[in-house]
């Protein structure tokens, strides 16, 4: 007998991330990672933080160095960005401090699975409300006792964009994750100037290519990322990572190229792959997602990652299946298609 | 007006981490952290890790590496192993898993006040049990709704250690925390083989010197730190502090020679200053607390802090004040000795 677990703890299946091989064999186009690697000035950034003085001591707590940095870019103060272990830790940190225990967390679906665990590590209830037909949601579904909303936006897995006036009259506090938003035509992060309702959410795992080093934030109003950080843990971000990115964000440049390449790819898999008969969303992240009516998807998946190639399958309850398959670098995209048309 | 914020969230103060000054100018004796630097190969396991394809990938989520080789250094199997970003996010993970809103911690007076800030941002109930005069804890005083103790053991900011037989018989699940344990005559690991309600946290930060890349593990039974697992970001550690805390651990020699520096500098530390009349606890840590009944400590510190030498000024309900000053180089802490000298 496990004492005292906490039920809800003990009842849940716990998330499951993207398989994440430990041989290097495999073309891997399953967790939207980068194909391409991080700005040079990363590596300078980590070689001059790599002293023995500066791993033996704490990091700074609050990040200044990179939130006058991201304030900087974004065009915002520093005072309204958190700063966060990857984005999960931001998306923890804004569970926390929003939703009760017995609270309630809304999110759409077919959509990112990892807010359904939030709730339940936070023992709150979970309400899912369906896209529509145009990847449009509906604020009138949100019931009137929700505590916190997210929405990924792009969203994952469609790669769908909602635009910013879509979401203005949304109620109740709304986390919008921007995760993909670098791969967008727009953004909104407008919206967290006009109303201390709305907190984005950014990662560094995309499309600054540092998955590795786990970074991400949130722009809130002042006073509400002041109380995130009361929930944060004092040394969230290590010594390396700040470093990393802090000089990530600062090099726009390498960023905007990199995205450059990850599009016109993108623009080439989704032809191909109607081409072949898929249905594919219009992206505007980086990965697409694709769909068939004429037959099971689920074989193609385990046909791929037999020859070495892993894409995302994904089933949702009441929306069906699709493949969700990142952007990878050309050559890569090309071994995809040339073997899904062998498979055909 | 901040929107729906959890009201134990907005009522609490926040923790408070000790002081970490920007500029390099300071002695720093306030945050325990090793004045010597980690393991060279802590360093060439980074560089070994530092490509743009570790970089820009997910890092292992559930950290095999860093289990194996812990497990292998410490005796114990690989799946009682739980990485962490730093023990704080380790405690954090054992609090969401253990203690229900409204349910109740129990930690010792004076100790490590994170414990309180905790139950806080849980919504939880916090209870403290006050130390004997032999630094010993009375189970009889845990009341009988307890969810989850926190033990540091050794105790911060005292130093003192109490056997692992104490503690056999504490009521409900109990955290031992380790994080100084490494400068201790003993530990409680063995207690975690004899009882599922024992959970004992480790630190890299102090005896690995590695405060700056944060990690930290806990060792529980398999079944419990398979729940652990379900309630810890997936990616909580980067692909970065898990190359450095494997190599860490892995050169016990390093780790061992550093030890040896400091106990041999607390001692002669202790011993200087009850020679300038303070009462000094025996510590096992690296560090050592320290109080006067003929006079105030806290222009002691203010006059420290000036000349450039930070400690840690505490203050404790019910207890009283005290310093706590972290074990630094041998010239650090003669530098201290001489300028308490010329205050006093």
């Amino acid at each position: 007998m496990i004492p005292s677990i906490r039920s809800n703890i003990r009842a849940m299946a716990g998330y499951t991330p993207g398989e994440q091989p430990r041989d290097g064999a495999y073309v891997k186009l399953n967790t939207n990672e980068n194909p391409y690697p991080p700005s040079p000035r990363v590596f300078e950034a980590i070689q001059k933080a790599l002293t023995g003085d500066r791993l033996r001591k704490y990091p700074d707590p609050l990040g200044h160095e990179f939130r006058e940095t991201a304030g900087r870019v974004l065009g915002v103060d520093s005072a309204c960005i958190l700063i966060g272990n990857g984005s999960d830790d931001v998306l923890t940190i804004l569970t926390r401090a929003f939703v009760p225990e017995g609270g309630l967390i809304v999110s759409p679906t077919p959509s990112y699975l990892l807010y359904k665990t939030l709730a339940e590590i936070q023992g709150a209830r979970h309400h899912v409300i369906p896209f529509t037909h145009d990847w449009r949601l509906d604020a009138n579904q949100v019931p009137g006792a929700v505590n916190l909303s997210f929405i990924p936006n792009p969203n994952s897995p469609t790669g769908t964009l909602m635009p910013a006036e879509s979401l203005v009259h949304w109620p109740g506090p709304l986390i919008i994750d921007e995760a993909y938003v670098d791969f967008a035509d727009s953004n909104c992060l407008h919206l967290v100037k006009q109303s201390e309702r709305m907190v984005v959410t950014r990662s560094l795992s995309k499309s600054y290519a540092l998955a590795g080093i786990r970074f991400g934030f949130a722009v809130a109003s002042p006073a509400v990322t002041a109380e995130l950080y009361k929930v944060k843990d004092s040394y969230n971000c290590d010594v390396l990572s700040l470093a990393a990115a802090t000089a990530a964000l600062a090099d726009q440049a390498h960023m905007l190229a990199n995205r450059a390449r990850i599009i016109a790819t993108r623009n080439r898999l989704t032809k191909a792959l109607r081409g072949l008969g898929f249905e594919v969303c219009d992206s505007q992240a980086n990965f697409v997602w694709c769909r068939r009516r004429d037959c099971r998807l689920e074989p193609l998946y385990l046909e791929l990652k037999r020859r070495k190639i892993l894409v995302r399958y994904m089933h949702f309850e009441g929306y069906g299946e699709g493949l969700r398959i990142s952007i990878g670098t050309e050559a890569e995209i090309d071994r995809l298609v040339e073997e899904m048309m062998r498979i055909a």
